[in-house]
């Protein structure tokens, strides 16, 4: 199981919006099969599997990271292939996240006479699959916040410098985490400020649809998110806005969605469009404006902060953390989970909002 | 030399302003005497030692972590009791930081005919005594800025609560912190707010100066620190305040400095005339604008943070470090040897202040 998993996580970032999925086929003591999920629209992993196997797989065990499905999709059902195989036992890591159809690929394998041991491996699945697990039950993007910030929780001076807190290590982290995500989503004051790119600048890296919250349509013309056709570029807007703006972003291939918020665009809002377009996971790289509106509304699954060994201060220097805030402390939210690990010289942050756990 | 630094580590905070000093003698392939240095004023850890051995010196080795001193105060020369006791080598970890008699202690011992060693376990004696070794030279308190902070740099929320940040554990590690300091330094917005006392509550703690920075003698009459009578309570004001103020607090047995500055205390003045009433280690606790007035004159030797794995936000919720701050990011402070490790369920940062460095 423990090779299965492997298998599967060695898939990061290119299975999406499809889970990470892994298998081994054991007979007569020697794996006789293995493989991944490789790609949306692809085999599963246990059609490849049975493959490599062949003849080897009848009277096998076959250990795969998620339930086999039962439903005829793009590829399946994958656990027909698998009684057809002549497999004796199947050991399953979690079973399907999905509602609908939990449980009825373990059905189809119990009634075929095949022995079903479930739970092996199951924290290590589940947590290799928090992206696919929410998406397939909620039908909405996993949300990672990211921030590069010091000691005092700053993200630039108090004349707005920001380059840089972090170190390059720490920086090229954060190209993988723009390569795990189908989206990721500045506010229009970064855009206008930083000309960022946004883009996955790493060895086969791929590049996520870049989403501006931007409520008047401030975004400009010449911006490197409207002329650089490195990736697509969503513009969230509100109610009234610039429509000759609109038609010339339009023109240059940018996709505008008018949301209902009279002066802001909701963050809800943002999230459910992006569920429709089947964008399942989101990274926030925004100020702490964005980050408390995300915040505020629960809709954070995940924090990622790379914090620098370093001191800023100023009463007016931003946090990465801002908006109204609140009042007693007893309503901070507490992270769960929280690993930290030393890239270069700064020090990466894991955590989960305890809300999540309520 | 393990055991000799053990010994005098597990003197800290009792030896003020003296230093941490430990020694064992070795003789016939046994420890024949071994000691610490255990107050200011008593005797030094090589007289207890040599005690212990008697007739056993005669021909052993002693290792001590700090150089045998050199001078007829009010112990030594500890130098010339190691030569009378016929000890035959000397294992030093570090000489006298101080200028003034560095190297005389080992010219005794050399001029007698003894074998010295010196830098065994050097780097451990001199983290040991970061605080005497600066106040020796300097004349001047170590100081020392721990603060208890959300992961977002916040100390308190938009509303001003901050009851807690930090966990239990994190909490009471500060009391160690205290115990280790002669004096605590706050400001007196810190003490109009929180009314705090500052003490170190912990079994045989001992209780800190406390200092207040109230440039306008506003620290009122009935505050703990005027009134609990747990420790001393130090004032530092400015060149204009209430004269009949300053009378009562007196009359309460508060200390009060009037310092030269007009509006503000200067914090330079405020450690100069610490280390002129021999104190030789100061924790600052204040709120942003103190730590940052400490910070922008590079005052601060070490920084210790506890971060609890929460978000506050607010635009205006206050962080540990405010002040005007930097404009350029290239101009931030950057912390060295920065360590960190679990406390309950927070985090325990420290660093040093790059510019000690320079």
């Amino acid at each position: 199981m423990d090779l299965a998993l492997k298998n599967a996580l060695g898939m990061k970032g290119q299975t999406d919006p499809n889970p990470l999925v892994g298998c081994v086929i054991v007979n007569d003591n020697r794996i006789v099969g293995m493989a991944a999920h490789l790609k949306a629209g692809e085999r599963h992993a246990e059609i490849h599997a049975l493959r490599m196997a062949g003849n080897n797989a009848a009277g096998g065990t076959i250990y795969v990271t998620l339930e086999p499905c039962s439903h005829y999709g793009k590829t399946g059902p994958c656990a027909a292939a698998i009684v057809e195989a002549g497999i004796k036992k199947v050991i399953i890591a979690t079973l399907d996240p999905n509602p609908v159809v939990s449980g009825s690929g373990v059905k189809i394998l119990q009634d075929a006479g095949i022995e079903v041991v479930i739970g092996i491996g199951a924290e290590k699945s589940q947590q290799m699959n928090q992206v696919f697990n929410k998406f397939i039950v909620q039908k909405k993007p996993y949300v990672t916040l990211k921030s590069g910030i010091s000691l005092d929780g700053k993200i630039a001076t108090n004349s707005m410098d920001s380059k840089w807190i972090t170190s390059k290590e720490a920086r090229e982290d954060v190209h993988q985490l723009r390569n795990e995500n189908m989206a990721i989503l500045v506010g229009v004051n970064t855009v206008i400020k930083d000309n960022p790119q946004l883009t996955t600048r790493m060895p086969n890296g791929r590049n996520p649809v870049r989403v501006i919250m931007d409520s008047t349509l401030k975004t400009p013309i010449d911006s490197k998110l409207v002329t650089d056709q490195q990736a697509e570029t969503w513009i969230f807007t509100c109610a009234h806005y610039d429509k000759e703006k609109k038609t010339k972003l339009e023109t240059l291939g940018i996709k505008i969605y008018q949301t209902s918020g009279k002066k802001q665009v909701d963050p809800n809002e943002v999230v459910k469009i992006l569920g429709e377009k089947m964008i399942s996971s989101l990274l926030i790289e925004g100020g702490g404006g964005i980050h408390a509106s995300f915040l505020e509304k629960k809709l954070l699954d995940k924090v990622v902060l790379y914090i620098a060994p370093k001191l800023i201060g100023g009463k007016n220097a931003p946090t990465f953390l801002e908006g109204t805030g609140i009042e007693k402390m007893k309503d901070a939210v507490n992270l769960t989970d929280v690993s930290i690990e030393n890239i270069g010289n700064d020090f990466k942050v894991v955590g989960y909002p305890a809300y999540l756990k309520e």
